[in-house]
């Protein structure tokens, strides 16, 4: 099937497609998580931030329904703190958000901790994959890659925050593997909206180059009459 | 040494630093090559995007005075395309530049012709090290990664083309695999400037979470105390 994507059309067979659900966690998107509930962030910005979880559960039921197989993924540390890089340690500090900062639900991006859990909004079912990953980008120290070649997969589909950091980071990751990666962008946010829309403008750059971007109804759209058998059912 | 780099000062030794020149090639950046010479593009956008290559010998320069290891990337591929993905093919061919497409210097971005050899500006020496990379990020199928680490590099200097696509593709690898990252803006360029500042955008993201930014202006003027010893010679 093919989706008016942008700067190009981009094909898909949804037999060997995935669809990536980048680290809804609690730290990042629950309310009162470490995130959200930092000094300085708008009530705002927290439900612009959110109002993609809705979108991005449509698409997960679009997937269960056209036999795309769905990832999560949890950016997280070891509690001892023995996956941290020396760089990455330094990066969080200098941020404002140490790895293992104590929140409501536990230390930030603590394995384990509450803090660290997918939001309630996702209830992943059996046979979909669940990683933990200590990197921004999700193939760095995971078996993400080779599960995926396993699995004969060669296209992925990019939601999750943030879109400038870990989204962007794994996609790139992913085109430079071999996948054809089609980000989704009504299903990514950034607290900051310029850097939702800097991501955006790398994923444009070049006249395509460097990868694919549409909105989750444009992919739903294309998808319905081979997903659904040509039966009229809800668009998620 | 400290530099004054944004969002945070960023610390360096520079006996376990190296400096990535990335793919400085004819296929870039010679007024004749390939994306130069494309309809379409500006005299003064070939001047605009050039105008990093006397910056970068300068950084060279003070690199080697320095004890700093430079590197250098180029992407290319093997002739008979043997190391290009579906999704690589595919990305190339929509933006207009299909790899292997003829130009004045050879085939776009095929290793052995000149077209992808690195520009006459340059002149590497004995002890630095040079890459084809057929990714945009350059970890990606090199042994880049193993080289740094068993010269106990922990830092690294991105300068190069283009920001938003092979530079940035780099940096975020290198950041999650440890490295202390910092990108030399005036030293890197995109042929749209919209797509350099977009780059800078997502790297000066999450408040530092993501990596370093500073002009090569600020690295020099940082370093010469302790490169050269407290003797008073001309900046690069």
């Amino acid at each position: 099937m093919t989706i008016d994507a942008r700067p190009h059309k981009f094909t898909l067979d949804t037999s060997t497609t995935a669809l990536l659900v980048i680290d809804l966690q609690n730290d990042f998107l629950h309310p009162e998580g470490f995130c959200c509930a930092m000094h300085g962030v708008e009530t705002s910005t927290v439900e612009r931030v959110r109002s993609i979880i809705p979108r991005i559960v449509g698409v997960i039921d679009w997937a269960r329904r056209s036999g795309v197989k769905v990832v999560y993924t949890r950016e997280s540390h070891a509690p001892d703190f023995s996956d941290v890089t020396p760089s990455k340690k330094v990066r969080y500090e200098n941020a404002g958000y140490p790895i293992g900062a104590p929140g409501k639900f536990g230390g930030f991006l603590i394995r384990g901790d509450s803090s660290s859990a997918l939001i309630d909004e996702l209830a992943p079912i059996d046979g979909e994959w669940q990683y933990d990953k200590p990197g921004q980008g999700a193939f760095y120290a995971t078996t993400l890659e080779a599960d995926l070649r396993a699995a004969g997969i060669d296209t992925l589909l990019f939601t999750g925050v943030t879109t400038e950091c870990c989204v962007l980071a794994t996609f790139r990751q992913a085109a430079d593997l071999g996948f054809f990666t089609l980000l989704l962008e009504d299903c990514c946010a950034a607290f900051e909206p310029r850097e939702h829309e800097a991501a955006l403008d790398v994923l444009l750059g070049e006249n395509g180059a460097i990868g694919w971007v549409a909105t989750s109804d444009a992919l739903v759209r294309s998808a319905m009459p081979r997903a659904l058998d040509g039966h009229d059912v809800p668009v998620p």
